[in-house]
């Protein structure tokens, strides 16, 4: 059933880019046609804001930069950043994740990062992601997401990192770890992280599809955990962020830790592997000429 | 949706005794303010009542330890002795776990017994707890909780053992792993039992916001198997064990072993760096002192 | 729900047969008492017929061993060198497999293979059982399987092997891995593949059962992905091969070699050990009496 659903929204990234295109015309804002590969030159301190609520213990990290959020690794970089400062306040208990362009939550890895870059750069380029996962993952902050926008591939695996997924219940926005329609592959983390969500047989098929769920077939396979009104996601993640807070919060966090330790250490343990399988095969002819391939649709649309 | 329902029950415990001391005040039963720390004072046999049935080969054990069957030493100690006798007696093939207490299945593991204790005695304790998970969760017999009450933490567990959970559809009881909510952690084994039935994702959820379900949402996430009206708990029950029976004990009892083993040898493995986890943590100053407070609060509650 | 209602269908394997005979006597072919003993004496080249289709790259499989395509040791070397073949073609992306037999896609391992055999004969068999299941479960190709017909035990299992399952929504069908009801068991490999499908809790019901599921009931669970009316079964697995077939193949297969090595090298580590299991298990007195009794009441039925 949500196969077939699912199935309907295949065409995946180019589906996402398709849809943000065309609401960028109606809503005027310009979209270059190579907006994935922008790379942000206000300071490194304006990618991600965050808003730190001393009073209630809890912060908003709203990601801001255009067009789409997408994870470049100066973004990776300044996010990973503002989570670890977050981590070491003790003041601070609750982290919400939201996203303040219009329409995604974040288009996921920058796929200029991985197009033409050298082999240490794209080894660079992995580590900062590998790092936001370990942050986010392992975080004994209660992490919450805002789902306020589509979230495809490593936006998705952003969201799945947190401990509750709230969605904004629009049906033109899509979740999912799409990798495999863009002929690459979502190492054993991301796998890991999605199999310790909605179980081993939606993974399988989810990754193999390189399905996007539109957020009724994600609630009900459990990708998210609630869908709200597009205006109440925030609000309905800070009143759950309350909820969460109300457990002890060392009881929570070493419960946490038992439940994704074994995930964590994995990584850990074969980070370096790791880096050079994605590099590997990153830069192999043949998956370049591909992302080349994609690079050039995205063009020719634009033209 | 799972989790906005049962955060309506996440006053837990509390909640739980809130809703006995209530009943027992209509009910015309005394329930001590401290009765958690009540020891029973009867003799050993009186804690639990086991009816055999010769001619179908199941036995009904009563749990009987007013006013809540809570686990402490004593009452572990009886219960796993005469679970021993019943698994080596080879004409019985099937247990059914009940209550003979109003409203209440299990409360779950004696507080008094973790509190102001010495690390021994918390060390024996535990392994006492440790004793009924195992003999429970690899017995040869078939095992059917008939939760005719609530059935909060310890209690939770040990339904979470049996082959098959019938619950009564009364939606004023609960069911749930809610440790976290008085600042304690359920051990790898309670996780792990509670993953084994509901998946990696609720159990998560479950046990770090320390969830308390009512019937329908403990049967919606698999918590249990089956609801039925309150009076028809134990005939059911009965009615079910025809059906397990009928498979010729070998095979289910092989299938079964391959199913739980590797949860089984786990705990086995570990079971003395378990013990010490357990003794050191409960005796730290700061769950010592949220166990008196807790403590203090049921007094006063009764005050 | 799922239990009660799948325990309906729990006569198994005879209320299979029983369905069987009294197709046959009404479709007027004549089904011999004992047919799961029948071998095929035809040439190796006609238990299974292979129509492949160049231009799509998909292969449909067609089993065709009267009545019920039971998996013999004769069955199943042919099934395998035909999927080998296949498997080394690099122009065929996809395989279907369906069955040719009226209402059964195949009834599951020979009996007769397991019955008055040799040791060593029967670790030939059982070895090849292993072959069928490795070559499948891991392999390059896209594989759905067609089930038009009732699918217990060995067809069940490999029903699970493939990527993706469609059902004919005929209640009279049923599928399930019901070995415990012969008083037999499932190995290690049945299971995992199970739990990798539905889940670890359905699992362990469905194999300490032996449940057999009717179309709803598989869906329901997820032992099957869709449910269609039973003209449509093979043309539905077409269309969706189309879907698979859209994705990148190499992106898919290192995907799918991801999420089931673990359960493949298992097998592969453990396959002497594990022919040496099944051949000292089913050549016990106690095993050999139980299937001789089976086989009696086949031919009582049908005298």
């Amino acid at each position: 059933m949500a196969l077939r659903a699912a199935l309907r929204n295949k065409c995946g990234l180019s589906s996402l880019l398709s849809q943000l295109s065309s609401c960028s015309s109606h809503g005027g804002v310009r979209v270059s046609p190579a907006f994935i590969a922008q790379r942000r030159n206000n300071s490194s301190s304006s990618a991600v804001k965050v808003d730190f609520d001393q009073s209630t213990g809890v912060a908003v990290l709203h990601m801001q930069s255009p067009p789409v959020n997408s994870l470049s690794l100066d973004f990776l970089t300044e996010f990973c950043i503002n989570v670890e400062k977050l981590e070491m306040d003790k003041s601070c208990r609750g982290l919400i994740i939201t996203s303040s362009q219009p329409k995604v939550f974040s288009a996921g890895l920058d796929i200029m990062e991985m197009y033409g870059k050298s082999p240490e750069r794209c080894g660079v380029f992995w580590k900062a992601v590998q790092e936001m996962w370990l942050k986010l993952y392992s975080s004994n902050m209660v992490t919450i997401a805002a789902i306020n926008g589509s979230s495809p591939a490593g936006g998705c695996l952003m969201s799945l990192t947190c401990d509750y997924r709230i969605m904004a219940d629009n049906p033109r926005f899509s979740i999912g770890l799409n990798e495999t329609q863009l002929g690459i592959v979502a190492p054993f983390w991301f796998k890991e992280t999605l199999v310790n969500t909605v179980g081993h047989r939606h993974a399988e098929m989810a990754l193999e599809l390189g399905l996007l769920y539109n957020p009724s077939e994600a609630l009900k396979i459990g990708m998210v955990d609630q869908l709200v009104p597009e205006d109440q996601v925030l609000t309905t993640a800070a009143q759950t962020m309350k909820k969460w807070l109300a457990i002890p919060d060392h009881a929570r966090q070493i419960t946490k830790s038992m439940m994704r330790k074994p995930t964590v250490e994995k990584l850990v343990s074969e980070r370096e592997a790791d880096i050079n399988n994605f590099v590997s095969f990153i830069t192999k002819d043949s998956i370049q000429k591909s992302l080349r391939m994609y690079i050039e649709m995205l063009k020719k649309r634009k033209g």
